[in-house]
C-alpha cells in the first residue's frame, strides 16, 4: 500500500506550490513599487518554473495532482482509486494551508491571515471556468512525458489571458484565502471560484470525449 | 471519417488561441499603466505559452494549423485532403471570432467590437510577409516532435523583430479585427495583412524547395 | 584517475556560474534605474539560462555540483568518493571567488571587494533552508536527462518565492561576499546562510527517504 | 555537392538572426520609453527564441554556424572541409548585412546606416572574449540534440552577464555596424570586438582539450 507516500507527495507538493505562488507574489509586490504588470510577470515566471519542477518531482509518486478538480476527474475516469479521492483532497487542502503559512514565515508576515481581495462577478467566474477547462484538457491530452512542461506553460498563459489570473484549482483557492497579499482571494469569493472550476473541469471531460470518444467508452456513454 | 473531430479541434484551438492573444493583451494593457514594452512582453509570454500548449494538445487530432495560410500550404503539398481545405478555413475563422467574444466576455467588455487600430504601410506589409515566411519555413522544416516548441518560440521572437508584431495568420487577423483592444487591427487594415501573409507563405514554399528540392519533386518542378 | 578533469570542471563551472550571477546583477542594476523588480527579473533570467547550460556542459564530467551542499550529499550517498569531497569543495570555493573577480574585471570594477549587503534574520534563514531543501529534492529525484532544466527552473522560481532570493549554495555565498553589488552578501551574514543551507540539504535527504525508502536502505535505516 | 544549399542556409539563417537582433532592438527601444533594462530584456527574449528556432531549422543543412568563429573552429577540427571555410564566412557576412537591411526596411528606417555606438575598452574586450569562449565551449560539448536550446539559453544569459551584451560573433559585429540603433556597434569598435572573439574561441578549443583530451588527439598534441 503506497497511499501514505502518495499523500505525503500531494501534501508536500501542494504546500510548495502555494509557497511559490504566494511567496513570489509577496516578493513581486514588495519590489515592483506599484507596477502591477511587472509584479504579475514575476509571479507568473516563478509559478511556471515551480509548477514544472513540482510536477516532474512528485508526478512519479502520486501523479502530482495538487488539485481536487484533477483528482476528482482522475477518480471519475478510474485512474485514481475512488477510495483515495477524499484522502487526496484532504492532503491537498492541508498542504495548501501549510504553504501559505510557510510563505508568510519566510517573509516574516503574520502567519494567520485572511485575504481582503474580493474576486467576484460573471467575468471572473467565466474566466475560472475557462481556466480550469483548459487545464484539464491539457492534462487529459498531454503527450507522454510532456505533461509537466505543458501544464506549467498553460498556467503561465492563463495567468494573463483569463480575467481571474487563473487559480484553476480549489486547493489553490483555499490556500490563497489565508493570505492577505498579492495572490490572495477573500474567503467570501472562494465558493464562486471553486464552483466555476468544477464546472470547467466537467466541461473538459465532455469535450475530451467529443475529441476522442473511443478511449473513454469503458466509463459509460457521453452525458 | 474523422473530419468532424478535426474541425472541432481547429475551431476550438483557434478560439483558445485568439482568447489567449486578445485576453492577455487586455490584461497587459490594464495592468501596465501605459508601459507598452511591458504590455507587449506579457502579451508575448502568454502567447508563446498558449501556442505551445495548443499545438501539442490539438496537433495529434487536426495538425493544429489554426491558420488558413498553413492549411493552404498543407493542401497544396498533399498533406491535407484538398476537400478539407475550405471546412478547415471556415472552422478557423469561426473559432477566431468566438475566441474574441470569449476574451471580451471574461473581461466584461462589449462582446461585439471593431478595432480602430490602423496597421498599414509598406513596412507593416513587409513585416507580415517576413513573419509568415518564417512561420511556414519553421513548420515545413521542424524536426519531428519539436514543431510545437519551435512555432511558439518563433512567434515569440516575431512579436518583437517584425514591425507588425507578427500576426502571421489570416484567421488571427480576422479574430483581432473584432477587438478594439491592445491586440486589435482595424478592419480596413485586414486585407493588406492577409495578402502579405499569403505572399510570405508562398515564398516559404519556394525557399523550402531551394533548401531541399528532393522531397517535393512529387508536386512538380521548382518554379 | 579523472579527478583533475573533474576538479577543473567544478572550478570552471562554478566560476562561470558566479560570473553569471554577479555579472548579470551588475548589468541589471546599472540598466534598471532603481526598478528592483525589473533588475531581479533580468538577474533571474540570466541565472536560469546560465545554470541550465553549465549543468548540461559540465555534468558529464564532474556531475556539475558547483555546490558544497550537493557534493556533501553525494558523498554521503556514496555517489561521490568520500576522498573527493574536500578537493571538490576547494575547487568550488576557488572557482566562486574567481568568478566574482571575472565579473568585476568585465565591468571594470575594483577586483577585490566585500559586500555590505546585510542579509540576516529568521525569515532569511528559513528561506535559505527551504531553498536548499527544494534544490536537493529536485537533484535527488529528477528524471534521467532532465536534471539541468529542472534545477535551473527551480532556482529561477526560488529567486522569487524565498525571502532570501535563494542562494542555496555555500560556494555561491562565498563568491558573492566578495562583490559589493546587487547579488552580494555581507561576510558577517555568510555563516548564517551557509548553516541554513546545510540544514535544508539534510532535511531533503530525510524527506527523500520518506518518499521512497527502498533505494536508500543500503546506506542504513531511516533516521 | 551540397555546398550551394549550405551557403544558402548560412546566408539566410544569418540574415534572419541579424533581423531578429536588430529588429527586436528597434522595437524594444521604440516601446520602452527609455527603460534600457526593459528594452534589453525584450531584445534578449526575442534573440533567444529566434536563435533556438534558426539553429533547429538550418542545423540539419549547414550546421547553423551563422558565425565565422564557429566555422573556423569547425574547419580546424576537420568537421567542416577547409575549402568551405571562406565561402561560409562570405555567406555569413553577406547574410548579416542583408539582415540589417531587412530590419531597417520593416521599420521604415534608412536602409544604409552606420552605428555611432562606441563599444570599446578592456572590460568590453574581456567580456567579448569570455562570451565567445563560453559559446564555443557550449557548441563543442553540447549533448546530442540539445545544441540549439543550449546555445540560445547561453546567449540569453550572456546578453546580461558580459559587460558587452555578448556579440560573440564576428558576423553579428559586421551586421550590427550597419545599424545606428539599440543593437548597433560603431565601425571603429568592430575590430577590437572581432579580435577578442577569435581569442575567446581559441581559448575554448584549448580548454575543451583539457577537459577531454582523448577525442582530439587526432588533430595533434595539446598546445
Amino acid at each position: 500500500m503506497r497511499l501514505p507516500r502518495q499523500l505525503l507527495a500531494e501534501a508536500l507538493g501542494t504546500a510548495l506550490l502555494l509557497a511559490v505562488v504566494i511567496g513570489s507574489g509577496v516578493m513581486a509586490e514588495r519590489l515592483s513599487g506599484g507596477n502591477v504588470a511587472l509584479a504579475l510577470l514575476a509571479n507568473t515566471a516563478a509559478t511556471v518554473g515551480g509548477l514544472y519542477v513540482l510536477i516532474e518531482v512528485f508526478g512519479p509518486i502520486s501523479g502530482a495532482h495538487f488539485n481536487p478538480a484533477v483528482s476528482a476527474v482522475m477518480a471519475w475516469r478510474g485512474e485514481l482509486p475512488r477510495a483515495a479521492l477524499l484522502p487526496f483532497v484532504a492532503a491537498q487542502l492541508l498542504g495548501a494551508w501549510a504553504g501559505a503559512l510557510l510563505a508568510h514565515a519566510m517573509f516574516e508576515l503574520p502567519l494567520l491571515q485572511f485575504s481582503t481581495h474580493v474576486r467576484t462577478g460573471t467575468g471572473q467566474w467565466l474566466a475560472e471556468g475557462v481556466a480550469t477547462f483548459g487545464l484539464l484538457l491539457v492534462i487529459l491530452r498531454a503527450p507522454a512525458g510532456r505533461a509537466a512542461g505543458l501544464v506549467a506553460a498553460y498556467i503561465g498563459a492563463a495567468y494573463w489571458f483569463t480575467a481571474s489570473t487563473s487559480f484553476a484549482n480549489p486547493a489553490a483557492v483555499f490556500g490563497r484565502l489565508f493570505s492577505d497579499s498579492f495572490a490572495g482571494i477573500a474567503p467570501a469569493s472562494a465558493p464562486g471560484f471553486m464552483l466555476a472550476e468544477l464546472a470547467g473541469a466537467a466541461l473538459a471531460v465532455v469535450t475530451n470525449r467529443l475529441l476522442a470518444p473511443q478511449p473513454d467508452t469503458r466509463t459509460g456513454p457521453v452525458p
